[in-house]
């Protein structure tokens, strides 16, 4: 038999022990790196033909056998530089945690429509008061109609748990017309009219180009008056002014937000204190086996890869997700 | 035509306009009075035929011709004294806020397994850090057991809640053998083997003499370690000393109370501060629409008296509920 070369995997992001030998066991061929191998003898990284986790910008330049980069999250924005964009490296994301964040979602509105978040206002000054309770939000969700903003894996679970829960689902999605659980899926053009229709509107949209405040002072105004808005995609998408002035009038009837802009919120601004808004700091998608979780995604591509199959979640470089 | 006797209807409970309009269309003999009128002439208290709200205790030994008490609400405790127990008047319930305790108990459910309450105390000390988000409880629906108390209307609606949001159900009840969407109902005396099965417990159980401290010392101890419970029935159906204890130790895991003992609960308590607790002033059940749907049970059983069929909603006068 030929020699075959070593395939070097440069692992940078926690991996549980069990699910790192899985990976070795795959391939006699596949060669683990650490980042401190790295330290030891830079030219190594000449030779990184996979990466779990990341690079930093001067090692992309020097990666020039990289072939693909498993990231263990979903979000792209800061990662996709000119140059990552042009480097012929193939990226896959991970999307597992698609139901702790439509989870968080739904923990955020049903804190709103219940009135959790004055409970717990009240809880922390040990005050027994129910006559706080009579306001209209207080409205059950089987009829109601939630609206979704990005149709992904995030998205999509979320149509899944709202029409779980008895609501009529819309959506919005640039590239995909037709989503299970969601009744119609609209098109970017045609924003105003999804939006005018949800008593809730979950964002759950990357931060790209097109979507840099998407929801700005004019979506504010088509709005449903009173609705609630979620966001746990990335604070950029929605214009933190206009929302705050939305709030203030009562025109938008409150928010959940466990992504911001600016991020983190600074301590004196006005989000932290509104009363119906609910702050959670970009958490939405942790779970306790996360690592796990992230593992198996990478474990799966990295069979396909030596396999020559289609790798899972390819990100559109270009498009940014 | 004979001359008929006029139904005269007490009503001390709000309703709309409108409702209590279709109720006096129903029939020429239906004749309604407010508490004004019997203040004004106490004796038209042995005239009243039915009662949609409540009489108070000196007024049932009066009320000799009540045929039919409805109360605008689920709970019997209280009301059941022996006199009202031996009066031939039957009385009916309304149970229209299954739903809306239902999504407070899955309110209170996500709140904790999303770590909503740390972000929510976080964020009225202006603090955005995501490093407590890493405990356990961070836990995702799906594969979960449900196990609830008492599958009367809330319990019911709960266990088709939670199978929607992916959860496997069990259930405890003293009167149903089969319940859609729980796997299995326990009679009262298997309450062990369902109490063990529980990664969340929801109770929703009335209070009787049977029910009192249904969940005791005993009870936490063959929990699963960590459990979180929940309770929007009545508080003295849990002894909140032996809960407390399994909160300190850990033992619980957390806890969601929309019902205490002793309620209110006093400044002083100690289930103000416990980091995983949240605390609800006896609020589960309301919803902007309550005395609409309310008036409505009202209205469908008032149809069924006149009519001559049977009322919905009776309760059992010994049994409590």
């Amino acid at each position: 038999m030929a020699p075959q070369q070593p395939i070097r995997i440069l692992v940078t992001t926690p991996i549980p022990p069990d699910i790192l030998a899985e990976a070795v066991a795959l391939s006699p061929r596949v060669l683990i790196l650490k980042e401190e191998d790295l330290k030891e003898k830079p030219s190594l990284t000449g030779e990184i033909e996979i990466v779990y986790g990341g690079l930093v910008p001067e090692q992309w330049s020097l990666a020039r056998n990289l072939k693909w980069n498993q990231v263990p999250g979903a979000g792209m924005n800061g990662l996709l530089t000119p140059e990552v964009v042009a480097h012929p490296a193939v990226i896959t994301n991970a999307h597992m945690h698609a139901r702790a964040i439509s989870e968080h979602l739904f923990g955020m509105l049903l804190m709103l429509t219940r009135g959790l978040h004055i409970a717990y206002r009240q809880q922390l000054t040990r005050k027994w008061d129910s006559s706080s309770f009579t306001h209209g939000g207080l409205a059950t969700l089987p009829g109601k109609t939630l609206g979704i903003l990005g149709l992904g894996a995030v998205g999509s679970c979320a149509a899944q748990m709202g029409a779980a829960l008895g609501m009529r689902v819309v959506g919005l999605d640039r590239d995909r017309a037709e989503v299970p659980d969601v009744e119609t899926v609209y098109g970017p053009q045609r924003k105003d009219e999804m939006l005018a229709q949800g008593d809730y509107i979950m964002v759950t949209l990357p931060l790209t180009s097109e979507t840099r405040r998407f929801v700005s002072r004019r979506e504010f105004e088509v709005m449903k008056p009173g609705a609630l808005l979620f966001n746990v995609g990335r604070g950029g998408t929605i214009d933190t002014d206009a929302m705050v002035a939305a709030l203030e009038s009562g025109r938008l009837g409150g928010a959940g937000l466990d992504v911001v802009d600016p991020q983190p919120l600074p301590p004196d601004h006005p989000l932290w204190t509104m009363p119906n808004v609910i702050i959670s700091p970009y958490c939405a998608g942790k779970y306790p086996d996360y690592d796990a979780a992230c593992g198996r995604i990478f474990l799966e591509n990295l069979r396909r890869y030596l396999a020559g199959e289609p790798l899972l979640n390819v990100v559109d470089k270009k498009a940014g997700y």
